[in-house]
């Protein structure tokens, strides 16, 4: 799975104690998922202080990941795999932080929602929900078994959320012309689809730089630059 | 202005190159970002195809930069300033290409509005989009001149885009409410004022990253750790 001719020069502990710092906040970012979404689903106000307790845990590991990278810059000063390993680790990093502020996001707007008056969480709500949830798991396990394909899978879902998150907007603006004592919630309801969308793209982010981990190639805007650093 | 102890290891022209591809994709940013706004104040769809244009120029900035980074690390193996001026252009390329991505997100929400109801642009929505700018050209300046106080004016201006932004949602919340055939627009408003904001978020992420080059202090999150790597 790895570009032909790159050697791998530091110890296979060195990575896999970064990859596994990065998991386990990965997890932390799927619960807070989980249990924003749920609160927002069951009408369950009592999972929401649940992402805001996760959110310390994904700063602190945001913070400690950045450093614990910069110290193997400096101390092994890796190149091919390795560096773009390292590279690709900061990057999913912020992305992961990034997950996390969004995933509280989405918790304080279903904690307005629920005081606001109540919406139909339709089957597009539900798909976006589950579809966001499939994303982030399913590019937590391809990152763990460095799986390409399933990376693959994983940017094939963008468009679909997108669609989703379209069709949900369009339902949430009839209903707000429709009914002006649902303008509250249809805002609210408009952030958390905007929200978890958001949430979705920085899983394609992850997704890319696992390819870029494992090819060598920068996929990203439709491969601009493909040329092996 | 660089932390004390500091070896700089590579010749001033490799991270002065470095730095004006920054800023030329900086600069393309400040223009999107002006294109989309004066479209909107003076309902000008004309200029709305000038971020979309120059979001092409930031996206190939994006690649080839983290390219030439790549290529820094595994040529030089810096440490010290020098690995953490690298680590922290690559940040500030992901932010820059974000705020990229925003700014034509702006545009294409004025599209849209400019074929709704017109609403009123008040004195606080003049307010966010001039704060924003203020924050994208003076983070850009801080960098070009590593100026640490710069940077420090630029995160103190985040707390009043945020309260700019939930003012304009309160004000549109109601016109909404009262009037169903302002809806659109509301959304309308609503998005692009969220996307300005985000766009002053990444400006903060850009200040933060220029005190870590200065300073090698991490301030995010409240500065969990601070040693310095």
């Amino acid at each position: 799975m790895i570009a032909g001719g790159d050697v791998e020069q530091f110890g296979k502990t060195d990575f896999e104690q970064l990859k596994n710092e990065l998991l386990t906040m990965g997890g932390y970012v799927e619960k807070a998922l989980e249990e924003a979404t749920q609160a927002l689903i069951q009408r369950d106000a009592s999972r929401l202080e649940n992402p805001e307790r996760l959110e310390k845990e994904i700063n602190r590991s945001h913070v400690l990941i950045d450093k614990h990278c910069l110290n193997l810059l400096a101390k092994l000063s890796p190149f091919a795999t390795d560096l773009r390993r390292i590279l690709a680790s900061i990057k999913i990093n912020s992305d992961l932080e990034r997950m996390g502020d969004l995933a509280v996001n989405v918790s304080r707007n279903v904690k307005f929602y629920l005081t606001h008056k109540e919406l139909p969480v339709d089957k597009d709500f539900l798909l976006l929900i589950s579809e966001v949830r499939w994303m982030v798991k399913n590019v937590l396990d391809a990152f763990v078994s460095e799986d390409e394909n399933k990376a693959e899978e994983v940017l094939k879902r963008d468009d679909v959320v997108d669609s989703l998150r379209h069709k949900i907007n369009d339902f949430v603006r009839q209903i707000m012309k429709q009914d002006s004592t649902a303008v509250d919630s249809g805002v609210d309801f408009i952030f958390i689809a905007k929200n978890l969308e958001r949430m979705g793209d920085h899983a394609t982010n992850i997704a890319e730089d696992i390819i870029f981990i494992l090819s060598g190639d920068d996929i990203r805007h439709g491969g601009l630059v493909n040329e092996k650093p």
